[in-house]
C-alpha cells in the first residue's frame, strides 16, 4: 500500500524494489490496482520478477488499471475498498503515507494485521505505534521489509 | 467518531455534551451506531436535548445497536462502513482515538472533509496535521468544537 | 424502491401516491435517493404529507440528489448500496421493475425479507414468488400495499 | 455463479463441468468464494484442470472457504459484494437459481454484463430476457456455455 499521485520518488523506488523482491519469494502481490504511484510501480517491480499482480480496484471499469495488473477485482467503491486491500492481504506494507495509506493502516490495524511502515516519517511511526504495540512494525528497506514479513509469517504459521 | 470499547472517561463524558450541544443547534448526528463507547455516549447526549440521532451499523440487524438511534442504517460490512460515516457527514469530529477512529480521520482528509479532533493524544494531532494543514482542526472542549463548526459550515457555505 | 429513468407514468402515480400514504401513517421513507424515477416521484409524495425521507445515495456527493430527501446517506458504492437499501428497510416495496430493482428484490429475499410487488408486470411475479413463497406479496394499488405493510408488521411484531 | 445450500444435483454438475472446461480453456474462474453449492463444485472442477480459482468471500476470514480457492478477496460485505462478482467477470453464468443468484444476474444486466443462464427453470429465462433482451442467453449445457462466451467475447472484443 502507499500513496498514488502523492508518492515520492524514495517511495518509487522503495515499492519497486519490494514488488520485484515479493514476486521473488512466489507471493502473491495485491495493490489497490491504479497506474500510478507506490501501486504502479510495485506492480511493476514485480512484472520484472514475472510475479502475479492481483489489483483491487475503487472504480468499476479498466480506465485507470496499471498495465501490471494480472488479476483486477473492480468494486466500485471508492476508497471503501481500502478495507478489502487490508483483509484481503496476509502482511501489509506501507511504502511512504498519506491520507488513504493511513487509513489502510488504520483499518489494518483494527482487523489485527500486521503492518510494515517502509521508510514513512517519523510522525507516522510514532502515531502508529501508539495505537498498536504488537501489530506496527518498522523496516528501513525492502529487503528488511521481505525479512520481516517472514518473521511474521513464520510466527503466525499461516 | 470516536472508540468503542476503548473510550476513556473523558472521552465519554466529551461526547455525551458534544452529542447534547449538536442536538441544541438543531443539527442532526450521525455516530457509527452501536450501543458502547463514544458512540453510545454521543447518541444518549443527543436524546438528552431531543435531538435526532442516525446510526450507521456495521452489521444487518439490531444486535448491537444503541438505544438512542432514531435511524438504523444496516450496512453489514464491517469497517468499510467507516468510509459512509465521513462521506455523510458535513463535518468529523473525532472524540478520543483508537485504529477504527483513526481510519475514520484518515478517511475523512482523503474525501477533503474537514475533521476536527477533540482532545486527542499529542501523537495523533501531530500526524494528523502532517497529512493535511487545511482541514485538521484541533478543539479543545466540546463547546469549542461546536464553536468550530460553525467557523467551518459559515467558510463552506452548506 | 423501483426503477429511475424506466419508471412508467402509472410506476411514477403509484410511487408518488405511496410516498404520501407512507408519511400519513408517520413511517420513515427509505428511497435510492435520486432525483429520478420512483425515488423522486415517492420521497416528493412524501413531501406532500410532511413526510420524513431518508435517501441512500450510490455516490458521495449531491450532484443528483432528490430535493424531497432529508438525510442523505452518501455511500459511493454504486449499485452495492442496493443491498443497504433493503437491509434498513422494514417491508420493501417494489413499484415498478428493472435491473437495479429486481436486484433489491432478490437481495431483499436473500436477507428473508417481506417485499410487496405494486403492480409489476406478470413475469416478474411469477419469478419472485417462485423464489419465495412465503416473503413475496402483490398489492394492487398503493391503498392495497399500506395495508399488507399493517399486516406484516403485525405480524413480525417489529 | 449460483446457489450455496440451495443447489440441486444437476446444478452441481453443471457447475462442475463449467469450471473445468474455463480452465481448459485458460480462463479464470471467478466464484463467490465458499465451500458449498455451485461455487464448491464449480472451483472443484476448475482444480481438476489445473485452473485457477478466484473467491470472492461475504466474510472476513477463513471459516467457509473453498479449498480449491487460489486467491480469497475478503470483502466483508456480506451479499454486497455481490456487486464485485459481476463487476469483476467478464461474463457471468448463472447455473442454477435462487435468490442470491438472482440479485447476481439482475445487477450483471444493471452493469450491462452479458449473462448466460444455464439450465435454470423457465420463470427465470422469461423474466431475465423480460429485463434486457440483448444481455441475457441461455445455454444447454457447460459446453454450450463454454460456446456462447466464446462467441460473446469475440463480438466484445476484449
Amino acid at each position: 500500500m502507499g500513496p498514488g499521485a502523492g508518492a515520492t520518488e524514495t517511495d518509487l523506488q522503495n515499492a519497486e524494489q519490494l514488488g520485484e523482491l515479493i514476486s521473488q519469494q512466489n507471493w502473491f502481490l495485491l495493490t489497490g490496482g491504479r497506474n500510478c504511484g507506490v501501486m504502479e510501480a510495485a506492480s511493476q517491480g514485480a512484472k520484472k520478477a514475472n510475479g502475479f499482480v492481483i489489483g483491487i480496484m475503487p472504480t468499476n471499469d479498466n480506465n485507470s488499471i496499471s498495465e501490471a495488473v494480472d488479476i483486477a477485482i473492480f468494486t466500485d467503491m471508492g476508497n471503501a475498498r481500502n478495507n478489502i486491500n487490508i483483509l484481503s492481504s496476509d502482511v501489509v506494507v506501507a511504502c511512504g503515507m498519506g491520507a488513504g495509506t493511513a487509513s489502510e493502516v488504520a483499518l489494518a490495524l483494527k482487523a489485527n494485521k500486521n503492518v510494515i511502515l517502509l521508510n514513512t516519517w517519523e510522525e507516522s511511526k510514532v502515531f502508529f505505534q501508539s495505537l498498536s504495540k504488537d501489530h506496527v512494525f518498522l523496516a528501513t528497506s525492502p529487503q528488511d521489509a521481505i525479512h520481516l514479513i517472514h518473521k511474521i509469517i513464520k510466527n503466525e504459521s499461516f
